[in-house]
């Protein structure tokens, strides 16, 4: 009959096997048919500058002391260059499989040689889907993973290459927190589509009851709750890289930390805020059906009301009993006003239904539609 | 069809986004058409007295030892007059940042120099709006930095002028403690309005089925929600501010803070008092939907469970069989009392069917609208 | 329409704002309009015995070592009596504030001379609404202030008649833990109240779909949030009374306030328990509405659903095609048997769509009726 | 009209006020109306046997070096009892309170010479409702007070009488622990119960709309909330027992109420887990009510839509227009084939609206119902 | 009528009672009907390699040092196996006990000479139902007892067989964690079927109004519920064995338990956002059935309103009243045109009820149904 559009759940719900059960931990293999060449991006920092270097030859000699590396890898699919990585900074096993296997939570696990920093980070579109980040912070060195190619990372490039800028002059772990901060940020937009989709809604169970609505309620729960998946965890990582024992973080850069840690609190109440509307939105659409329910009703109540009565009373003189056998049969049909005595009955009849409906208010409530319907259009005027 | 009148829930619904993704921390930088000049009013308080003084000279240099300073500040988009502040008082970056992105949770920050309190004071008009208020406690001089303009610090600065307060004799956190209560007990008058706004809408409820209940209730629904997420970490705030460990506060203001913090947590309490209600009121206002679809279709039922049957029955003598041809072709109507017989026995299953009704109760619930009506008579006089 | 009876909801809702806001904290000011005489009740009390004592003049003098004080207040808006009061047991500002502003959160404060214990208790009528009751513990004394004039303390004063009891033995903070408890087990005969209500809604709902049921049930709900306010912070009051390092509470009243300690949390489970019941109240309400309407449906369809085929086939032959014209034209109506055929041909129409609604059910639920009313005689007899 | 069974709600319903507000605590006084008997059974016990005894005389006396007594007491209303045993072991006034007002929470009380467990277990009949069992754990005793004579104790009795248990060679702790396990797997036949229950509910919903199934689902949500108000302080007070700091309770018996804790958290687990198949219950069967208004709802509109044009037709040609008058007045009822064609119209259209129906699905619906008739047939079959 | 579909949901509910209560604890005896025997798979493992033994005789001598033994029981019904194996292991009497009755909780508990784990795993049909996963570690060797031959040991036994593995060279506590996180990864298996039959459902709603789909949502929350009550205490345990004061396990092991702790939290997050989904679907499959009923009565209402005054008309032309004795009685039926004009007029009338319902959007829906339909035609070609 009527159809729902829903905007691609598939794509919001996340596959939830990261590996088939029973492989070793901290293997990773990625199947042939899976397997995507990853693009790297390599930048050397020091206080004076920062360079973008090819890394295709031995690069690790190349990092001289009081700097620090930033490779940017986009890709977590391309065996050659993740492995290549894995042995040039000695990195966990278990890290290496996180990275891998980008269906992680966000958490922080500290390694004798280096912290990994996992994130997830929502995506332009569809929204609610999230793609994880991989952050691994060593001694002089940030590796970062990301699934796919997006715009995020531009702006600390960008930051990179002004001088005086903090990112070069406050070390390291001040480069992991920059790019953890701009990370959380990329919630602040996507929460911002669903609230003015939510405003839409609004506006839609507001003005007529359509039946995608409730399909479109059931999306946004679902990306909410996906968003909610991801975001939890955020705070609880930024929580423990900003408590004071987190080793590779030093004393500055903790109020930095603590500074994003409040962002991640502020999107779980947009999150937890949004989920309310949204209860409150489907609560407000089935208010509303019903109600459009019974100003259906209502009008077939009435015309059945004051019609069904007058029906009878003309059949009634659509009766064929024969006056001729008896005067007890039909009378009226021969008296000389029956017709017009019939008709001011029954319009007297329909008038004093009307009146009681009028009374309770059933007429009212369409007299009221053409007043409202008046307000509607003023206020579409006012937009 | 009917239009929902919505109390602007773009007011309400706060934009997300605070600054661009990827804009560096600690950083202000307030575009060209948003800056707006700001407002300052200086007090130098101490035991003696309190006295504003005009502050577009070197102010600084003229607070004597014992003395304090407030500056008020009205509006945040002022770049120069921030800046000003900024470096006079020697504030952190992050503090400067958080003061002008005027979208904070309520959170105390310390920094070196002084301590940063944000907090959330709700607004008069719309409901459930609420803007930022950040206060600046130093060594010997509280700021206090609001986005626009209104009667909340007239008290203080009221009490400021009389003698003997103790906010003359009690030292500069007292002065941060008095302008933190002002605030929370702005919440109060908020409040009240909604519970009168709560109180209105179950009275419609009762009376009548207003399709706008729903959207009033769902509009109460987000504010409540927004107080909500202004208030909690309001709570937390001032718990942090009246644990024993906060540097800036003395001893002698904790026990007035520990009062602050419980008035939060009476405020937290109303509000999910007030969720709870708002709820209920959902459930009573669909309950009402359902019961009046009720009452439409009883009236529907019995007027067609009367009348169809009647119907049939003078459809059948109005069929136009030739009685001449036999004698078993409708010999009613030749019967020289058809005609009365058949209006009787019409009768007879009419009052069947009425009695049926009756004892069914879906007669009576209607002579008991007239029995409720004349109470809700009696109730609007005793009111 | 119908009307929906409320309790009183105005009086079950607190009035949030305690003081105007910005008002200096710890400062008390009746406005005359509001000013009531209270009355005072001084009682000595020693090992020995207990005498009540008119307590016009000087009584402060009057109290023997090893004997305490207790000063029965009722009414706090007198400010003559109050404020000679908090000069003799040089009462706290803050503590003074919260006596007299009587919409406190039942909370706990330690000062250096004495402590104040608030505490709210269920009035007797309406449901739900709360009084303050404060007590004021000091070395040799104990204050208590209520709201209004009630039964509550006469029985600790008939206990303090009798030789032998504890009262007498125990000490002042025994005085002070007595009181506590009888205002905590005032909170008993009001759940009990809201727990026969209960049981009355669930017969109504049983028996009938009263429109009032749903008012009913959303007044309790708004009761039991109410007292739910009240009685979350009252446990954690005594919890915090209870605890080893509450200063004026000796180690043996300690036993006696974890008793009193598990009645608030009995209390606490019994709210919730009701509210978990009105919830479920709720939905059996909304069932039973639903399950009513689906009643009447089905009376409507199946006199519909007979009635209106048979209309038609009598309209059939209501039609004045001209026979004479052609023989195709109605020749049942010349049919000798035409009327007795067409008679039983719409009798077996009605027979077989009978048999279909009653192999549905729809039949069968009906004749139901009058089993389970039956068994409704046999219930209402049984009771 | 219909009605709705429930089992006996009151008596699941715990009356909430154990001693009249203002007595004095740790009082205790039967009234002569609820006074009844007490049965006492006297058992000693040792490493080597337990034999028992005839308490009438002076039973305290016999108690040799190396073994322990249980006194297992059912009925708390026997004043001469009670205080016979109180005075023998010299219990605390607060214990005897709570062993006499059998309406405690389950709690662990430590006094000098005793532990008080108090617990709640679970009555066979009917389903929720709880009954206290006191355990009071002294250094070579324990006494028992149970409020009705049940099976519960009967096992311990066995294994006591047994060679070689543990009950003999653990101590009286054991015993202790064996007596609050034999409480908690009460819970479970209770369950079990309830799980049947809701098995049954689950299939009445499936198959028929019983307006009882609301009223059944409604008992059980109380009694599983009652359930839960008895379970979870068991929770805590067998946890409060296995702590370490417990003072009566053995390193070796910690092993034993730490698994006795573990069937506690199971029973809150299934609990918690049926409240939610409740819930999830009672929206289907609002589901299926809405469900079926929509089947009925359809066929009303499926006649009627077919039928009321059919007779608006046959009433057209129904209208005794006088064509003698002008031939435009009825031409058709002049016409050779006037009726066969007026049918062949009012066939096909019939048709039409048929297919029309048929093309939404609201008569496969129906044709559906005799399919799933023969799922369900072949359902009770596989079963 | 119509029939909704269950699987099997009596599978799903586990049998709350372990064993008869009254029982001693400690102890096991499996009743002469339910017993099974056991098959037991017994293997050597060292640094050098691990090899299957026939573990008939006495093997236990056979355990060389420096390796140790992995015995991997099929089936906790075999009296005379687990005897063997509880006298040779020294198994603690309780943790035999957990073993036999097999519906424990997941949990840990340490004994002197091993440490039990049980877990739970879900079964491969019917979803949501778990089996017991019982695993005994001690200094030289684990044991595995499984309730029911399933493919999950396989990878490990597979990977026994590789030389270089960690399970070779770790020690006997990584092959507990082996174990450990083969069952945790066994749950993400049936999450994956659960989302689908989620998306599935989904479709459904989307589509058509199944009756069905309302039991298919319940039976989904029931299985949901059950992995939630097998998942929450999984995720305690896991983070009670990686907390750094677990005996057994040595620190290398840690950072793998964590790991597995970190796929217990998804595994716990995934389930949480499915039962939200569900709820959710179910509100979406109750909107739709509402807005279906809508579709229905607006169908009925149009129909209804239009014919039913026209049927009216039609009836008052159909009366006999007789103009021959008066010229008011029906004069139109002798006008020249009234039939023409009678034909015309309704016409017109039913032409306005059309144009009101238009405006109104009845009649658009309608329209609006063959676009989405075509709609659906597309999207169905577009999966």
């Amino acid at each position: 009959m009527w159809f729902l559009r829903v905007s691609q759940p598939d794509q919001i719900r996340p596959r939830p096997l990261a590996a088939a059960p029973g492989t070793a931990p901290g293997k990773f293999q990625i199947p042939e048919h899976a397997r995507h060449p990853a693009t790297v991006r390599t930048t050397i920092i020091d206080a004076n500058g920062a360079c973008e270097v090819d890394d295709s030859g031995d690069a690790a000699t190349r990092v001289p002391t009081g700097a620090w590396l930033w490779v940017d890898v986009v890709g977590v699919r391309d065996e050659r260059v993740l492995g290549q990585l894995a042995d040039r900074f000695a990195l966990h096993p278990l890290a290496v499989e996180d990275i891998v296997h980008a269906h992680q939570r966000a958490k922080v696990d500290h390694y004798e040689h280096h912290t990994l920093i996992v994130l997830r980070m929502p995506e332009s579109a569809p929204l609610g889907r999230t793609s994880q980040v991989a952050i691994v912070l060593g001694d002089d060195f940030v590796l970062t993973f990301r699934e796919h190619e997006s715009a995020v990372m531009a702006p600390i490039h960008k930051r990179l290459a002004l001088p005086g800028t903090r990112l070069r002059s406050h070390g390291v772990d001040y480069l992991a927190y920059a790019i953890v901060d701009v990370i959380i940020d990329e919630y602040f937009p996507a929460l911002t589509a669903i609230g003015d989709r939510i405003d839409m809604l609004e506006d839609t169970v507001f003005e007529r009851t359509d039946p995608n609505v409730a399909a479109d309620i059931h999306t946004l729960r679902r990306q909410l709750v996906s968003l909610k998946r991801a975001v939890w965890p955020l705070r609880d990582t930024i929580a423990a890289l900003s408590r004071d024992d987190s080793p590779r973080f030093g004393e500055p850069t903790h109020v930095f930390l603590r500074d994003a840690h409040d962002h991640a609190l502020r999107i779980i109440e947009l999150v937890e805020g949004y989920r309310d509307s949204v209860a409150s939105l489907m609560d407000l659409h089935l208010s509303s059906v019903s109600q459009r329910l019974n100003e259906v009703m209502k009008v077939l109540t009435v015309i059945s009301t004051i019609f069904i009565p007058l029906t009878f009373i003309v059949g009634v003189y659509g009766m064929n009993f024969d006056s001729a056998v008896s005067a007890a049969n039909m009378p009226e049909l021969k008296h000389p006003l029956g017709y017009p005595i019939v008709l001011g009955v029954m319009a007297a009849l329909a008038a004093v239904l009307m009146a009681a409906f009028w009374r309770r208010g059933w007429l009212k409530s369409r007299s009221n539609q053409v007043g409202t319907h008046a307000a509607d259009d003023s206020r579409s005027t006012a937009e």
